[in-house]
């Protein structure tokens, strides 16, 4: 089952409501750009490749939703639409990259009313196709990576429901397992919002591939102790020096950096930015009550300042390999 | 007002429920022994030194409500209810370290039941204000350290609620205020009880000291933005190789070594084991559900394997320097 789609009946995008997880799977629908601008922000879909797509079907849905008339009026509503949808996140490439392609095939292929509904969506539905095989290949090539038996340490959730299906990091976890190799995952629980306890978790025990919960803070414990021989996590943008992914993620790979363990990173090449370097980039500040509640229980004192960045930068150098659909990319990266 | 005293009158051990913190400041009163190792092992009182306390207040506890009628029965009563005390952490020194201190003075001194009782309660409030006197030495020792502006990361709680009051690490920032230097706060959430959101940052905005609360993940990615300068923790127990201290501490060093930050222990003397090494050492292994659950919210599937040390071993190479009541011991460390 597919983590976002297209209903072509209703003309609606549906999707996992992840902030439900793990106690409930909901599939809910965005029938408007104001919810999908929503359950983009509230993270009720999420994961840079989600997120892209989320972006290519809203394009579709501002198409088939439109009540104008002229075909320039639609593309004037598409284009504040991709607007719209483009401002709800910062770091992740994808959003752009997807929003920017669908545009793109409006603006080359269409004249009419029809053909840019029809196009936007196309163009989205081949997104979401070219998502699950693009993570089926990082996959294919990530397993030679991995040896039977290895424990590997994850970060967040870089799998199916961060994608359309399959996954990044987990993917290449996926592979492996399919190919036959034992593998055991680590999940960090991934703090403020536990995408690890609450999504990768679920993900696996959902597909009974052996996981372990823990802290981030137990990560540099457990390499210290010889318990982790691999790092895997997905990445929401890379630049020309830098992986942007979790916060979290370039304090794993100090810790890897110290105790001599590879440290990949797992990532469709439409995560590349080439035209960037780290310091360009906006990093996302998020709302300091998601330190300060878990839903109505109260962690710290009201007025407590917080500083809550939804990501990081881990220099290039700090990256053993970058695991793309292509192949592997090993230093030095030439980006 | 003391974080946890004896109260003459009802002959009670009174403390703050760490527990109910930040919602509600609470005092409640340990009756018996089986009340008091419960208020341990659910960290109503926590911290190595408070809990040093709360052992040797336990002793007096078990010599004052005894029913026993001759000294041998009295000493065989408070000899089991040491035991009992002792085993409801393992990782900490301090619980052995004050309940053996209380047994020996009884030992040395008491002939009958009424100058067991006494003697013990004499001992247990000597070593209540010893820790605030030896804190207030931390303090001054280790403001030295501080400089005017000093960004000063810290994690879990060493403060004036782990103690009797002022606190360790906490108490060092504390001294270097009061000597009119201008110090920030950085407080790690601390994972998975929160001691950091829960404590430290209620405890610092309680006194008006600044305080920014953080996850662990983003510790690493300000301190390669070079917006930490020093880093204090507290320590549960001081080998002649290792800092045991909270999870997270050992990555917390390390991140420290890779940007050449000061990193400090504050502890008092009495945390220092010179019997054993690391190796030899029970890690407190916590309960799953910790990382399952916060209260009635369900954070990760049921069933999903957990791994839940409370503390890690950071080995004597990593540490700056280790502030103790009797100055500042620096590498290397003979301890």
């Amino acid at each position: 089952m597919r983590t976002i789609e297209w209903n072509s009946e209703k003309k609606t995008i549906q999707m996992v409501d992840q902030t439900l997880l793990p106690q409930e799977y909901r599939r809910i629908e965005c029938t408007t750009i104001e919810s999908l601008c929503h359950a983009i922000r509230t993270l009720k879909v999420r994961g840079a490749p989600a997120i892209g797509v989320a972006g290519g079907y809203g394009i579709a849905l501002a198409a088939h939703t439109s009540r104008s008339e002229t075909p320039e009026e639609v593309l004037q509503e598409v284009e504040s639409a991709a607007k719209k949808i483009n401002n709800t996140r910062p770091t992740a490439i994808n959003l752009s990259w997807a929003i920017n392609r669908v545009m793109r095939a409006i603006r080359e292929k269409s004249r009419t009313k029809e053909e840019i509904a029809e196009t936007a969506l196309e163009e989205a539905e081949k997104i979401a196709d070219e998502d699950i095989r693009t993570n089926k290949k990082i996959g294919e090539h990530g397993a030679t990576l991995l040896q039977n038996g290895d424990r590997v340490l994850t970060h967040c959730n870089a799998g199916r429901l961060a994608c359309v299906d399959w996954g990044t990091a987990l993917g290449v976890i996926r592979s492996a397992i399919k190919n036959g190799k034992e593998i055991q995952v680590v999940a960090c629980e991934t703090r403020p919002l536990n995408q690890g306890s609450r999504l990768t978790a679920w993900e696996l025990t959902q597909d009974k591939i052996p996981v372990t919960l823990i802290t981030e803070s137990a990560a540099g414990h457990l390499m210290r102790h010889g318990k982790i021989d691999k790092i895997i996590v997905g990445a929401d943008r890379i630049t020309k020096d830098a992986v942007f992914n979790k916060i979290g993620t370039y304090t794993h790979s100090v810790l890897a950096k110290e105790h001599n363990i590879p440290f990949y990173v797992a990532a469709p090449t439409s995560t590349i930015d080439r035209d960037h370097h780290e310091e360009e980039i906006t990093l996302e500040e998020r709302d300091p009550d998601e330190l300060r509640y878990i839903k109505n229980i109260q962690l710290a004192p009201d007025n407590v300042p917080v500083h809550n960045p939804a990501f990081d930068a881990t220099p290039i150098e700090n990256i053993t390999a970058i695991i793309t659909e292509r192949g592997i990319l090993h230093p030095p990266l030439s980006l």
